[in-house]
């Protein structure tokens, strides 16, 4: 489908915020999971807005002309959530990376949503503060791209997920108009929850064009580590107990023999064949007496090894293995590749059933299926490994991908922890939340994006034209 | 306005579950705000519904009828919230009080909206377990009321409020539809976050019917104490900077010197007549380290008392005094009466700021302001006594009550905190979103109760007849 973009020519834009050269739209065509999914349709034009000026005047117009408009700005997401479905404008925010305000007395910063993560901690590292949210991606991808998908990270077993440190938005909705939300007090009982509406939203309600964030003071004591347990099955009680129990961990991510292996093939490390668990304590009091008391619950599930770093080099080896793990694994087979990566989430008490579960349909089918990830949080990571050009063994795959869902789902969890639905997650929608929620968030997406000009084709099922029943409609009438 | 409901005869409901005597609708028509507002007008009938399927049936009889169903629980609102402003059906909802299921291996407990607060406290002492943000209405108040108006209390400065505790809900829409939001697992990125949008929305878009809550385990040190300030000034500057420094505080309440010699003259009791911050802590470790944080922070404030207290006798009678505050200014002057009590909330650094203007006004204008409330969450609440027979002295208490809450808005705070807007708060909705937000909250209520069947004429300032521009439409038509 293509869309006639000529109109960017009469917005007050300057002539280097907007494209149609090829190798730009090719560029945000992708990100790092719509390869594997096979999602992602070109756009037909590249927009770069520089103010809030920008992406209200390039909205209100893409919506008068029925032009899709695709929020992007890294790239760094999973699910192909910021790469077109029905081509359009591709509106990258990555100029609009500008910290606005910074008030410390609060711990409070308002920052643009192209501002990269870790630039938001660099920014406020001096005054003893960071923002505690941060992705393993955090240092590449931005603000803008969290909110959109509600994301977390290893730290959030201690400190919460990207919607817990965000106390108010900028947005613009799909007709241009600006909005509001939250505000700069840490509470508040006014008026309906947009804040936390938007947070997840994945670009579907409106485009996020500033963010007040929460930060947080760095602990006095920190100690990192890891753990070496004889079998998967005493590594993920051990993790669940450890949480059950109320140890005061900031992080606690297994790494399984096999994604142990793969790290060793990718990095040249020498990590033991063995299920693992990396640690990190942050406390201002008492950090021996929490890691003894995390070490009597390991030793009672017969941990192998108890290692705590003696300094932040070996602290930064150990946890190197654990980031790039993602690369690790996409480059262990020549021949097989991974599909898009497993993330769900579980009660924690559940956690070790979703892994002995993920290993024995990864026996039963003979598959590759190294398992990592935020344990501490009950999530996940599974990647299922296969052979591209043969289509069973794809359909194989897919179906033991999807059969990990169903379980999580069984056991009260969710589809995806922190990558959002996007392309990739849309057949587990319903099946997640019933009938009733999804015709709720259909609701909510009619009433904000009557025209269906953000993000078409994302989170919901169906094409945005099923969705758009009350195009025309004037439900703003009264605005 | 009154509303034909003999319908009620004809669905599945006992005898005893619904009512039209005149003691009950009356006493429907009353909770702790309703009757300093002026507001609340008797409903035609009184339904206690025992089961969601109750509540559906009712829900989409009403609806169809075009009668307003407004959900009412203990009554101990402050802005009219749960009081009917049209009539029609008040449904009661604290027959819904029972224990689903509890997962202590999880932290959660699923419960229904008429539970008490304590109670739930009370069911899962034995695990070490409790429920952190209850109000200090806890003991009467319901957890389905607590979730209407996202309520939080002194023990928010350091576990948050309840939108933070709450991972899901079941409720229903005004069409009788039931929906499931949130997941089990603790965190999720998969659709919208209903949740948190049915949080605080005080029974304007759906009735919540279950609510999954999460639990905390007690800490191992808990202390007590006070600090009497020789001025409010230091009081308050010192409660700012300790929050400001981090000390790991659980309760951080101030009491002025007016309230305190209100809670001498209800309480009989012999406090000092000077500003106080009442304090506890709750730590695994160190308790004795932040206790010292926290001392010479006020000493740099010329704290002239700091008080730990030695045992839990001493702790009942220090926070009993702060508990009923609110008491002891409803009595304190038979020819004064308090205005609805305020509720501002500022960002920390704000916070001296506003309880300063707070007594400016009250000494410019001779009023009796008292003010207290939960200094660590920049909470202020302050009550204006005025003579009810005095027409000029309670429009000069009005006006000083609101020039209150604009001045909390200039500092980027919030008219409330915690009581929701109900009807009390409607008047400052606009100024505190702008007119963008607001109108997408309205889009939010005409999406998912077209008909304006929920709780009319709370929150927003205008008519429910304004709101409902899409009655008669097929929005659900797809569903």
């Amino acid at each position: 489908m293509t869309h006639d973009c000529s109109f960017l020519e009469d917005l007050p834009l300057a002539d280097d915020q907007h494209s149609v050269a090829g190798g730009q739209r090719d560029s945000h065509a992708a990100d790092w999971g719509a390869e594997q999914l096979g999602a992602g349709v070109r756009p037909d034009a590249v927009v770069w807005p520089e103010s809030t000026d920008d992406v209200s005047a390039v909205l209100a117009a893409a919506t008068d002309r029925g032009v899709p408009v695709t929020p992007y700005a890294a790239g760094t997401g999973l699910e192909g959530n910021a790469v077109p479905a029905r081509g359009g404008i591709s509106l990258d925010l990555t100029r609009m990376d500008d910290v606005r305000d910074y008030r410390p007395d609060d711990f409070q910063i308002d920052v643009g949503p192209g501002i990269i993560g870790s630039a938001v901690d660099e920014y406020v590292a001096s005054d003893g503060l960071f923002f505690p949210p941060l992705p393993s991606s955090g240092n590449i991808s931005t603000i803008g791209g969290m909110i959109a998908t509600d994301a977390s990270g290893m730290q959030t077993v201690k400190y919460g997920e990207v919607a817990d440190w965000v106390l108010g938005l900028e947005a613009v909705l799909a007709d241009g108009t600006v909005v509001q939300t939250g505000s700069r007090a840490i509470k508040t009982s006014s008026g309906y929850n947009l804040t936390e509406l938007l947070v997840g939203n994945e670009g579907t309600l409106a485009v996020v064009t500033e963010a007040t964030l929460e930060l947080a003071g760095r602990s006095a004591q920190i100690r990192g580590g890891r753990a070496i347990f004889e079998t998967l099955e005493d590594a993920t009680a051990a993790v669940s107990e450890a949480v059950r129990t109320e140890v005061d961990v900031a992080r606690i991510e297994l790494v399984d023999g096999l994604s142990a292996r793969m790290a060793n093939a990718y990095l040249g490390t020498d990590l033991p064949d063995a299920p693992m668990v990396f640690l990190e304590f942050h406390t201002n009091h008492g950090i021996e007496e929490e890691i003894e008391l995390c070490r009597t619950i390991f030793e009672e599930r017969d941990v192998a090894r108890f290692e705590l770093s003696a300094d932040d080099a070996e602290m930064d080896d150990l946890w190197r293995a654990r980031r790039e793990l993602a690369y690790a694994v996409a480059t262990y087979d020549a021949d097989l590749e991974p599909l898009h990566p497993g993330d769900v989430t579980v009660p924690i008490s559940s956690y070790p059933e979703i892994v002995r579960e993920t290993r024995r349909l990864a026996d039963e089918h003979d598959l590759l299926i190294p398992c990592f990830g935020h344990a501490g949080d009950g999530n996940l990571h599974y990647s299922v490994l296969v052979d591209r050009d043969d289509p069973d063994h794809v359909a194989l795959g897919e179906a033991v991908y999807a059969e990990i869902v169903d379980r999580a789902l069984e056991l009260g969890g969710t589809a995806t922890g922190e990558h959002g639905i996007g392309q990739g997650k849309r057949e587990f929608l319903e099946a997640e939340h019933g009938s009733g929620a999804v015709d709720v968030m259909k609701r909510v997406k009619r009433a904000l994006d009557p025209t269906g000009t953000l993000n078409p084709e994302k989170i919901f099922p169906e094409t945005a034209t099923e969705v758009r029943v009350c195009e025309n409609d004037d439900l703003e009438g009264d605005g």
